[in-house]
């Protein structure tokens, strides 16, 4: 397993595809999330080169594609299949959101797993039979208005959430600088409580609500060191000229 | 609001798109996913036949498309504002991943909300100073072999997390003021810097990294319009003392 390959075990199989710039474009949403096989099963038009040209830096997936003449040959030996669906169907059936689907393809992973992802034709998606090879169906969510998703952005989609569930668990944020002590904070409160009153915008005497209102917004983010030193400074040059 | 928008308070601002196709298969994500108002600013080639073609059903997106010479323009009225970020950056900055980013944008939603998510060049995407106008960047999770996704699969797994945030149910966040528009903002940030070189606290021969800092600090805050109104009002009453 070299370093651009991720999910080696999961193929993305692409059902008689008509448009070769969606084998391209579906190549590249594959390896920006680190899938590498991508099997074919009777595209209308292929080699070509807009499916190159559409790949741009995955052209290698698509030159290394496996092109096949059944769905049969394009799962064999695979132990999951999961087809994406679009429309409502007679039998229901198992089904996932694309969440869940990337979270099951990684739950089901060993070290001799065998995955399928199947797309169905831009005109009509999977057949009935071919749905019927699935463990699973995959519903990508839509607005009612518009149903019809692209089949390279579904592809993206689906590709996408096998990455996120595999990256659950990363380490939180970093951050540049040490956040801000208490203490540093309330020094700074202090030091721009008397600067207010010393331009004549705060009346202790009449408060209304502006130390309360500055506290709540500044407390509304942990300040870092840098940030409480930089509005020192202000205030301090502040307090040199008045 | 008809069926067709369900998010009609949420701008996709493609800044300088070189390619009309990108514009069309974006406008076709967004409407796959309910969103139906796209910005353009100074793309380089539209109108375009090439941008409604791609679009299929969602010519109309791109008929309606407002196009703009500024990002300032763009996020006009704004609260919120999102940027998409690919780099690394030197500063970091509040960052969310798309799911994330969609629950942030639906938990922001109220009644008269208006919120922007900005999508940088094919090439190289934002530039620091529109990414410093963004109280939140959004990176889109990916294998370290290829990196670069395409323009229009980027605004479709964001638009995507939009709607799957808001399938979810999540609620919306109370606050008591309404939060300051990008515009009261940015004055905001121009009048305090104007303040820090009168007060001799900075020079903008040697600007160092004072005000990127500065901007970073008040936009992780998110500003409501009385805490822009008590630091402008500070600021002013700094300008009368020096």
């Amino acid at each position: 397993m070299n370093e651009e390959t991720l999910f080696p075990d999961v193929r993305i199989v692409l059902v008689e595809t008509t448009h070769p710039g969606n084998i391209g474009a579906s190549a590249r949403a594959m390896k920006n999330m680190g899938l590498s096989r991508l099997v074919l099963v009777s595209p209308h038009d292929f080699p070509n080169d807009t499916a190159r040209f559409r790949a741009v830096s995955a052209a290698d997936i698509v030159d290394n594609a496996t092109v096949v003449d059944s769905l049969d040959a394009a799962i064999e030996g695979c132990h999951l299949v999961i087809g994406t669906s679009a429309r409502d169907r007679r039998i229901p059936w198992p089904l996932l959101d694309p969440k869940g689907c990337g979270e099951k393809v990684i739950a089901e992973r060993t070290d001799r797993s065998e995955i399928a992802i199947l797309f169905g034709r831009e005109s009509r998606g999977l057949k009935n039979e071919e749905l019927q090879k699935c463990h699973f169906h995959v519903n990508i969510p839509t607005a009612k208005a518009y149903s019809s998703l692209n089949l390279a952005m579904a592809v993206q989609v689906v590709c996408y959430e096998i990455l996120q569930a595999s990256l659950a668990g990363m380490a939180p944020q970093a951050w540049d600088i040490e956040y801000a002590t208490a203490e540093a904070v309330e020094h700074l409160f202090q030091h721009l409580e008397q600067t207010l009153i010393d331009v004549d915008f705060h009346d202790p005497e009449n408060p209304r609500q502006l130390m309360t209102r500055l506290r709540r917004m500044f407390n509304r983010i942990r300040m870092d060191e840098m940030e409480v030193n930089m509005l020192r400074g202000f205030l301090t040059a502040v307090n040199k000229k008045t």
